[in-house]
């Protein structure tokens, strides 16, 4: 049998430890000035000792600016909405650290050892976590994923130990011993997890757990290492700041939107019959959608005062109350601030048989943010391939994805703008902003083409709403609505 | 055939609503400093209008300040937890107003729809309504609750017309028709439950619903008028301010805290052994208690540097980590300031099968709160049976509820004051509040003391834990949470 190596000293562990504990204290007080969240997922064989590790990582940091989190098998809510969600809502608040004594590795990891299971099956789940932290790294976020090492042999060393003794042989299960049988194959498979999720942002890095304190200790250290890097590199980030000029970077989403006729015309009367009769059509696919199952999400973009919230109210007046949610996307909060831009769209997901609309939607980061320079341009850049990945996710789970644009003339605009001015309980809905979007008109134009061009895939595409007559707006977008359901649920 | 009555002329709404609709968006503005937040709950008979109502006021209010409620039977989540849960996770945000299309009545009511109930068990359900409803109340909230009054000739007249019309027949479901058969008993049903639960700061104004327009109008208007009632309510309650002399309201408890004995010896030797004993049991009974669906609520409180942290890490080294978490409470958030001091730790509670360690807890609001004048005199001393109340519904649900108290020496915590301030990796967890609290030692010994007599029932009893020997309190906690799991699974 090999022997156990040397173990560190206390008194060396001790003066270490002291070293370590107050600059990982003082990590947490740089962390609330920091604009990045620290996720810590320690992984690793039964017996490796992650919840002693945990244990030591509450006792050295403030309690205060940690969360922990642990893994268990999905709820039926969970399963309820698409896969991420549940990762989505297991992030940190504002300058905490996560610690993750479970995570998403934990499923697979698990299923694994109830069964061996095809290695293509455990690639494709690891790729769905490299995707997901992907969009976490480039968002900022720190993720630092320790894989504590133990040998077969020094893990049945352990288990041995701790059986020995009666006043601890508690501490070893018989799903321990199981996975001590099978060493091998689950060494193996979480091998090719690290490898598929080793990506820079969010390493692998494997700590040997045989010294319990040298593995406290390198971990701690880790951290901190790991921290000190990622404050550097965010300081390297250029600033943000507004485009001198805004050019398009595919002319033929401008072309199109400058291209929609904006002259229709609908008398009152036709307008009433025609809406009770789409109201009704509505109401039909939309009970037969979210019964059967299904979600729907809508998103309503368009310029300031094209009428969206009209055509919201006129739509959901055929719904059930019960079975939607109208989220008016304003500003976000300083929670939302310091989150991913894609986290409150993610929390506000309706789970399977209810609807979700979104006044306004994760479309910010490409206009107003793009052209008020809210984020850097490699952010908004990237923002088209994260939004189309976050669409294709929704639609894969089997949502039903509407997305509006409802465009109005800039004259059009300029005389809603003026009525609003003029009446009383109009006036709060405008403000200076209103305005001096009104005239950065030409600027969002490109940006509102470059979003049609870019984010219109088969799955997910975008209709365009003439809403220089807001009844014609408002019945295209019933009829549109109902077309597109009805269409989703023939397939 | 009863007649309709009289409608509200189109021009004569429009004039009102144009006097009002400015007035609401001043009482959204009013809300944003206001200390306290608004739910308006719509209730009343199929038809009566709750839908177009809330159109209605979405159209009228700022909807960045609203947040639209509505009610589903209860997840397996939800199941999982005490009754009440799913209430407290439903209330609006900082400033915002909640409508509620559904609420916590329309279970209650829809049970009633299905099967005829004995009117006991109806009553007991309105009981345990108002119940929460007066803790919100008496915690500021306004809540304006609405009954749209429809009568069954009125309601048959309506479903009526919208059958006889192709475009609007659809409006009309056969569970409408099922109501209207049973008008009579669900009206009953309706009018005890207002009854019961017609309370001050949350009355039912019922409201005729025939005329849609004098409906809308009504709503609008009473919401205004309670808002500024409340404002005004509010503007005359007394400030907050911290007491000159705290005298006990129970001087038994004081006596209690004071006879405890404090100078306990143990061996660092006998304390390993002990400690592995205790730990093993501990893990049995958490073990057996999680396994058989039970939950578990830690509760510690103690004088600053009496060694909650360390006691709890000691503790949780015998449970699984996917098991448990650990709830530092420090400081409330922004957010949580704004809510009820009760809400942050029904967010926190653990579903069956799982445990929550309180590093402090609601008892907050009997000490710090009471000594500093966090709070008025009024508020803490209803916390009692608030607190009372709240753990009731804990236990009453199964939950097994463990609450310390960690007692040591005022010269025993000058020592560890003294050893922190010497130590860098520990200078961090004291500040000038600790040595402020420390001065007033004699005040929250009153507030400690009363605590231990009013909140001390047999459901939730106090441990008094004697600290100043920190290996004896660490294993005296240890032997008393496993002997009081091992009792709560024998009853």
């Amino acid at each position: 049998m090999a022997q156990a190596k040397q173990r560190m000293a206390k008194r060396v562990y001790q003066a270490r430890a002291d070293v370590l504990r107050p600059q990982l204290v003082q990590l947490q007080l740089g962390l609330k000035q920091a604009p990045f969240k620290v996720l810590l997922i320690i992984a690793g064989p039964e017996g490796a000792g992650r919840g002693s590790l945990l244990n030591t990582l509450a006792e050295w940091l403030d309690p205060r600016g940690v969360e922990t989190f642990s893994w268990h098998p999905p709820t039926d809510n969970e399963r309820a909405h698409p896969h991420a969600w549940r990762f989505w809502r297991s992030l940190p608040g504002i300058g905490r650290i996560g610690l993750y004594a479970g995570s998403w590795y934990t499923e697979t990891l698990r299923s694994e050892a109830r069964n061996r299971r095809a290695l293509s099956a455990v690639a494709a789940e690891a790729e769905r976590i490299r995707d997901f932290e992907q969009v976490l790294v480039d968002g900022g976020t720190l993720i630092v994923k320790v894989w504590l090492h133990l040998s077969q042999e020094a893990q049945g060393r352990r288990l041995r130990t701790l059986r020995s003794d009666p006043a601890t042989a508690w501490r070893v299960s018989d799903e321990d011993w199981h996975h001590h049988r099978i060493y091998g194959r689950m060494d193996r498979t979480a091998r090719l997890i690290r490898e598929k999720t080793d990506r820079p942002g969010a390493r692998w890095t494997i700590i040997d757990a045989e010294d319990e304190r040298a593995r406290d200790l390198a971990v701690g250290r880790l951290l901190l290492t790991r921290f000190n890097q990622q404050l550097k590199r965010m300081a390297k980030l250029p600033r943000t700041k507004a485009p001198a000029r805004v050019k398009p970077l595919r002319p033929a989403g401008l072309r199109r939107l400058n291209a929609l006729p904006l002259d229709q015309d609908l008398t009152a009367k036709d307008y009433d019959t025609l809406r009770e009769k789409w109201l009704g059509r509505l109401n039909r696919a939309v009970r037969a959608a979210l019964t059967s199952g299904r979600s729907i999400v809508m998103a309503f973009e368009g310029w300031d005062a094209a009428g969206k919230g009209g055509a919201i109210r006129r739509l959901t007046s055929a719904i059930d109350p019960r079975d939607y949610s109208v989220i008016p996307v304003a500003k976000p909060t300083e929670e939302e601030k310091h989150a991913h831009y894609l986290w409150r769209f993610w929390r506000d997901l309706p789970r399977n048989g209810r609807m979700t609309v979104f006044d306004r939607s994760w479309y910010g980061r490409v206009l107003v943010e793009r052209i008020e320079g809210f984020c850097r341009e490699d952010e908004w850049r990237r923002a088209y391939a994260e939004i189309n990945d976050f669409e294709r996710q929704l639609t894969d789970h089997g949502v039903i994805l509407l997305k509006y644009w409802l465009h109005v003339s800039h004259a059009e605009q300029l005389r809603r703008f003026r009525e609003r001015e003029a009446t009383p309980h109009k006036r709060h809905k405008l403000n200076a902003e209103d305005w001096r979007n009104r005239r950065q008109r030409a600027a969002y134009e490109v940006a509102v083409g470059d979003m049609l061009a870019l984010t219109d895939p088969v799955n997910a595409p975008w209709q365009l709403v003439p809403a220089d007559n807001k009844r014609y707006a408002r019945l295209e977008v019933l009829r549109s609505a109902s077309r597109q359901i009805e269409a989703a649920l023939e397939k």
